[in-house]
């Protein structure tokens, strides 16, 4: 095992992540912006090391500066939690380079899984169900038309090259995609000097299911079950649950075994997720893509198994074995999640950084955590993501978890900046919420113009 | 299910009740005295109704204070917490009289296992082990000479009538037993007007053992397993874990049916707890008493076995049937709890009352669970018991949740009072505590000599 890592991220993910080290008897070293001094993580490591002023290019991304802090003070892994330099593929190769352990897989790895169109092959070699598309690059308008003929309208024109919303279309019939593919495809020509396009069916209306996996240096692989995270504002997850009530046993086992295989097939190390969209009425999933790294919403998924996720991460990036295998994984009653940002649902959600005059975290009672970086006094900096907490509960049925969450919001006190725990309040008590009956589209085409609305009147 | 119920309790307790209350969709009503205008309990309530001065006997202590705001607000039952008024058959009875539904056992039960001959007599009946003794008071120093010989030395002698130490006297051997019976019969009858005394074997070194059942109105009578409460401080239990690592799966089959058959012999009702003690040498455990209530340390059996006791207690007395069956109760890993208390152990535990300026409150990551009614700004009255915090851990095994343990409290801040932190760290480090290798005199006769010479030097 490791004697010291270093986390290379800040707010609750960092914190989240020295606890997880503490409690195997591993020093930490936390790295920290100009802006974040007196941040928790910085005072919580065992030794805290700034590199950077409080721009996150100049510091939390800053691979040359991260790697130095690791040198100086020996680490000899290194963290990245979400965000920031996580899914970078340079600098998980730079940090074995330097022979320092990337908690998380290989660049090579990262570099398959975050190409669409590599992905996409590779989950059909390992027979994951894709979205029906092309396979592979379209570049006229003809070959369009006979694919989307064969997959079915609407469909979505997406730049190869894309990114960045540029070179995107969605065509809902035949009579449009001459027109559609031509503009696409000159705007992607003239965004990334290359017109070549891919097609894909809309899955809509759509849930976002999404598969934790585990998968360690041994060859084991296994999955933790699936998180459903349908509600979304600007595809951004507010709220999440563990498990999905839009599938039952077969679909679970099914979607559980696909997440399986596609982490095997590229052979994956570390935690990952596998999101999929799944098409509730025919009762199909599609792989969307893979996330190689903890979720913000891993939580959820340990209250309903009993791993530790992050724990699990270090284990694995030092050489052990898994600590369950497949048959141990028990799901245990339902779990959720709220995000707590320091945000103003009021004026669009615009970020309210600033100092917390008074805190109250909920606490106490069967299956309720708090994840979070703040403290009474602490100044949230206005430089970084606006989440500062996440409250999660567990429940025996998801009746009991969503009451414990109402109690735990209702405590919560959160003084000096604005936050959206009464926006969650109201999401949770919201009729289509309670049911479950919800997909992507929900939240902002149908709860948030309500919501908006009661907010004026 | 009730509509609204009364909290006969202050502290962590009333909240740990309101926060499950709240959980069920039950109103709730708190009471407090006039040093507890500003607690947590009072504030987090939906109604709180002021019964008197701050002294116990002026408010929580007083039944018809206590009666009469449940009356005033339609409360529909009482729950009593622990302390207090919680194991007091008169008030149990009266509640019953004025048609307010007590949660916990009918007073008869109460008297029955409050009386330590009767209860040795239902316990021999239901083929509970008890202490080898007389069954039964004893006159003269013959038979006690008699019996004494049959039980084996040593032997306590205890006065029938006793209370306050009054009346015992420990017997080494044979030689000692007619002279000690002698004075400490006399004692007994000026002490109580009644020279009336039974003998027990001495059983040392002996663990304190305890098993948490449920028993609902339907004849449903189930164990969840039991807790190791041997670290004590004058008979004040500091550190409990569960499952106990001193017996094996067999004696932890019978331990739990002897509970089960102690509570079933008695038509028990409600959440209750049978103490043993454990000749760890001889694994063999005799009864010691029944505390007809929830315990300071039922959160380390609810993290083992998912088990929300609070919530049971409430559904049960509302009439319904146990959330589960024995089959359905599986231990899970290992818990411990260590509470916090405002006292100075650098003088002899004082109690330390006053006003907490800063406080921060470990969180976040698996397994971690702090039950406190204490805020940033609270001052704690000087009039009520010292404890104000439980922290409780669960590991996969008991080696992680002491490493959970060391983390949580070295996160943990209270500033303003003394607290027992400190020597709560000193103690889960313990060699012996490590390995779990003590007894009931462990904590007092080694542990604490030791620290209090290294507290001086």
């Amino acid at each position: 095992m490791f004697n010291k890592i270093l986390i290379a991220n800040r707010g609750e993910i960092a914190v989240r992540i020295i606890r997880a080290a503490r409690e195997l008897g591993i020093a930490t070293v936390a790295v920290y912006s100009e802006a974040d001094k007196d941040a928790l993580h910085t005072m919580l490591a065992d030794e805290a090391i700034c590199i950077g002023p409080a721009r996150s290019t100049d510091s939390y991304l800053n691979m040359n500066a991260v790697i130095s802090a690791a040198v100086v003070t020996e680490a000899q892994a290194i963290h990245p939690g979400f965000g920031f330099l996580s899914e970078n593929s340079k600098f998980a190769t730079l940090c074995e380079e330097v022979g320092i352990k990337f908690i998380g897989p290989s660049g090579s790895v990262m570099d398959t899984m975050g190409d669409k169109i590599n992905a996409r092959a590779e989950m059909i070699k390992a027979q994951v169900p894709v979205i029906p598309g092309s396979d592979g690059e379209v570049y006229t308008a003809e070959e369009a038309l006979e694919i989307a003929e064969k997959i079915g309208y609407p469909v979505m024109l997406k730049a190869s090259a894309g990114g960045g919303g540029k070179g995107i279309r969605k065509v809902e019939s035949q009579a449009d995609l001459v027109a559609a593919f031509e503009s696409a495809s000159s705007e992607a020509k003239a965004a990334f000097g290359n017109g070549a396009m891919y097609i894909e069916r809309v899955v809509y209306p759509a849930r976002h299911i999404e598969v934790q996996i585990l998968a360690d240096q041994h060859g084991h692989v296994i999955h933790l079950g699936e998180r459903d995270c349908s509600l979304q504002r600007n595809n951004q997850k507010v709220l999440e649950e563990a498990p999905s009530i839009a599938i039952g046993h077969t679909l679970r086992r099914e979607i559980g075994q696909a997440a399986v295989r596609a982490a095997q097939s590229v052979g994956y190390e570390n935690a990952g997720t596998i999101e999929f969209l799944l098409d509730e009425a025919k009762g199909e999933f599609y792989f969307m893509e893979m996330n190689t790294r903890v979720q913000v919403e891993h939580p959820v998924t340990e209250f309903v198994t009993g791993v530790d996720i992050v724990k699990e991460q270090i284990k694995i990036a030092a050489g052990e074995e898994l600590s369950v295998s497949q048959d141990e994984v028990v799901i245990r009653g339902h779990a959720i999640e709220c995000r707590i940002n320091a945000e103003n649902p009021a004026f669009n959600f615009a970020p309210s950084p600033g100092k917390i005059t008074n805190l109250y975290l909920p606490s106490g009672g069967v299956g309720l955590r708090v994840d979070s970086a703040v403290y009474p006094g602490y100044t949230i900096p206005p430089y970084y993501d606006s989440m500062i907490a996440k409250v999660i509960v567990h429940g025996e049925n998801r009746f009991e978890a969503l009451m414990k969450m109402q109690r735990a919001l209702f405590e919560l006190e959160i003084e000096g900046v604005v936050t959206n725990t009464d926006f969650q309040l109201d999401l949770i008590a919201d009729k289509r919420v309670v049911a479950g009956d919800y997909d992507t589209a929900y939240l902002m085409e149908e709860f948030l113009p309500q919501y908006t609305q009661s907010l004026e009147s």
